[in-house]
């Protein structure tokens, strides 16, 4: 039986803040700390390793952490909602994304339909139609092949595909994938579009328009402005677009686009990218099969996640050194350094999986929680990083825990050995040396040179960044963010937080304002 | 004369913590509310406007951070910077990168050569360069004109002159200014460089190489990898290729290169945009004019900045604002929403440039600060951000000031008219819509859909991007991080934060490593 209970009712709660903190500059120092390094690291999906040696936490915190696990019941909240219960308790929703990459529990089943089945149906939809693009059975009304796809959507319609997109596209060409180029529209500033639009051949390329409700203002703006730039070149845009969106949405079964894939309200926008949101601009991108092995890695991940021992779960054990360092250490925000350029915009992904679940201040019963929730989340690829912010993060007033990211080999198979090394050696020795530097920093007799460490950080290790172990990664984070909103006893599936927003927008719009909100529309010229 | 001290040895800071708060949702209700948007506002340079409305100040705590600015010597130490003083005291080195832009104060002779003359000069030699490549006069060695420019730099070399180029592409286009593409490759990743080098011809392509010292590891590596790349193609590198260095550097004489336009040890990296750092990369893009009318927007926030008057000073005040922010209200983060795509970027730079500045634990003299100095800070272009992380900002249980950026046009000249609204006008809607969401917040019965308010933040309003206004921008930025460091009594303007890594990495590379460090270097397989 679940019972869904504050972080601060728990008794493992009381008893973690009561341990001993570590000394991490003591404890990464000397042997002990390779010791640290062999232990306490934990194998992940499609080979990747997930190694949290240099993490502020001990046996006595560890145990104490799965003591918590079992007490706020993670794996059995974790099975429910891949069983189909209503995990989304204010939106009243299952939660039901991993299905679009694989079975975890038995079948799931709402109003008559096997949603595994439904899923993997739109998949299979979208899988034939990128093979027609693909085979030139599909093409333009000239009868010429299409060459690129234009993603249209905002937020989860476009962070998470986008960055997808960019970790596989070395990858495919490197590999014989690649087949045709992506981009995205996503801002409602009409210099987004105006850009996107003038770099490509639009008589060429294909729109695929992804809405959940078929009503998103940003998206139907932009869907517009691409239609007065097909018209304006001659073209009947019904020939160029597809739709990405829910059954019951007005674009459903509009003759306006040359076919739509369903996904529905149990796949929340930032959990979407396995979904046909990601999965018909990936399949048109790289084929089809790329985008079933990133599935495959995420499913992987996924089965992974179910293991009641955090110890080997590592989603969980990420989850809960994460609130650990939250609600014991009292750090506020996170760093995701992922040292690999094809994830440039991994961080921007996760920046909303994890602060538009998590950043809530009510649990699922609409009561104040008294503790802090979701952290900030924010990023650049390293070596880039290094000589930007890390400054802050080395010798700055705040302490912000650390997620790197780290792959031995690169994608493109192209390098250059300098100074006796490879670019890749360099990347990997940057990587490993920071680890070491915010842990356990330097004594230097000029206090401006001193480092104090006790920086925590962690690490996913990885041969090469492959669909599989894309997926895994994606997965990871996904499932590592519920485990925390169980853990703080938030809904991480609605956003309310949203809404408000969208309805001055629409006073403002109307001119129906006065006050405050009248004077910046004024001053905004609107 | 000047005395530097620290925050908490101020009267006025006590003063400033025994004042009153402002209870923000009340103060930007009704009638009061739209009073403050007309009073609490200030012009900036170029035609720009800086509002702090929505910011949780009032009168009294104006006049006590005016009171805390005198105190604080805001005014004598910009005075003085702009002198030529030695104010990056760490390093013993003047701080003049204003002088790339303008001479806001007598003339800084070092060495016997005017400082002013001298990047005057040195612009000039860009400018030169980038119009005889415009007229056809140095092309390849086929006679062929060059199409391309590729900025080969890392951190201050790459994120400022990245995040302007982005943001006048769009407006060079509408404007007749575009005259070469410009790509940036920063990353060590071996994959940052091949995936640029396949995107582009590099028969027709100019590489710009940026490193002040000429020995930055990343740069020159990558340096060597399009050089292979170009002698794989059968090219002459050195016809392909420019320096930005100091004349001191390995780089300065060498014959490897077109031409070398110089910087020195007085402008650091993230300052370095109105430099040579920036003036080749963007006078090639854009043409010298356009690059000139940039510094003239920075030179025009110059000269505001000098006003003693913070509520004069849009720069002093936004950053005195900042510091009670930061040290009365106890924020650690502040993010950073332009609407406008054509800054997606300029956060990335924001980032570097605040984080690195004042990311500092020991004050000017070495001692330990007793109170937090420079923030996280991050950021995403609204609307996009508001579809991610915004839940986070509304409902959270941390609160993070928030720093808007809009403008009434677009760059493009491209628009579309949808319900009754462009998606200008659907863009500017949506910041309105967003400050008030922030400073007021709304009760509902529903605790998941209440919103409480009091998240504050301020709004730059500009008619359009424009060069004059990105440097005006550009400059405020860069004068509220200096003001924040000198009231934070931290030396601004060096970065031994980012040493440690370095010399780790080498011994990394030299496999000159044991314990943890040995153990991650395995790991990696290093």
């Amino acid at each position: 039986m679940i019972s869904w209970k504050n972080l601060d009712a728990l008794k493992g709660f009381e008893k973690l803040c009561a341990l001993g903190r570590v000394d991490l500059p003591r404890a990464m120092a000397g042997a002990a700390g390779a010791a640290r390094v062999a232990k306490y690291s934990v194998p992940m999906a499609a080979g990747l390793t997930y190694n949290y040696a240099a993490k502020a936490v001990d046996d006595d915190i560890l145990a104490a952490l799965a003591e918590l696990a079992g007490e706020a019941q993670l794996a059995e909240k974790y099975e429910a909602l891949l069983g189909g219960e209503i995990i989304n308790t204010g939106e009243k929703r299952r939660v039901l994304h991993q299905l679009t990459r694989g079975q975890q529990a038995g079948a799931v089943t709402v109003d008559g339909v096997d949603k595994r089945a439904f899923y993997a149906e739109q998949q299979r939809k979208a899988a034939e139609f990128a093979r027609k693009v693909h085979a030139g059975e599909i093409t333009n009304a000239a009868g010429e092949r299409f060459t690129t796809v234009v993603q249209i959507g905002i937020g989860g319609s476009d962070l998470g595909p986008r960055a997808m997109y960019l970790a596989l596209e070395q990858w495919a060409r490197q590999n014989g994938a690649f087949k045709m180029e992506a981009r995205f529209i996503s801002n409602v500033d009409p210099d987004d579009a105006a850009s996107v639009l003038k770099s490509i051949d639009v008589s060429r390329s294909l729109f695929v328009l992804v809405s959940k409700s078929g009503t998103t203002l940003e998206t139907l703006t932009n869907e517009a402005f691409v239609k007065d730039a097909l018209k304006a070149a001659g073209l009947d845009a019904s020939r160029h677009m597809v739709a990405v969106t829910s059954e019951t949405s007005p674009l459903a079964k509009s003759s306006d686009y040359l076919a739509a894939f369903f996904m529905d309200d149990f796949i929340g926008g930032r959990y979407s990218s396995t979904s046909c949101v990601g999965g018909a601009v990936l399949s048109l991108a790289f084929g089809p099969e790329v985008f079933q092995r990133f599935l495959d890695g995420a499913a992987q991940a996924d089965a992974l996640a179910k293991n009641t021992d955090p110890l080997k779960n590592p989603a969980m054990l990420d989850a809960l050194i994460g609130v650990y360092e939250r609600n014991v250490l009292g750090f506020p925000a996170t760093a995701v350094l992922p040292y690999s350029q094809a994830l440039s915009r991994f961080p921007a992904h996760l920046q909303q999986l994890d602060m538009e679940s998590n950043g809530k201040s009510v649990n699922r019963f609409g009561e104040p929680v008294g503790y802090p929730t979701g952290p900030v989340i924010f990023g650049e690829p390293g070596t880039n990083g290094q000589h930007s912010f890390y400054q802050l993060l080395h010798q700055g007033t705040d302490i912000v825990p650390l997620q790197f990211v780290g792959f031995r080999r690169n994608q493109a198979g192209m390098d250059v050995d300098i100074q006796g090394s490879t670019s890749q050696q360099k990347l990997c020795a940057n990587v490993a040396a920071q680890i070491m530097a915010f842990a356990c920093g330097k004594d230097d007799a000029n206090p401006n040179k001193a480092f104090a460490g006790g920086r925590p950080s962690s690490i996913i290790i990885g041969d090469r960044l492959t669909p599989e172990s894309l997926g895994a990664l994606l997965s990871h984070f996904e499932n590592k963010v519920m485990f925390q909103g169980f853990c703080w006893n938030v809904n991480s599936f609605d956003q309310e937080g949203v809404q408000l927003g969208k309805v001055l927008a629409k006073r403002v719009l109307a001119h129906d304002t006065d006050g405050a909100l009248k004077a910046y529309s004024d001053l905004l010229d609107i």
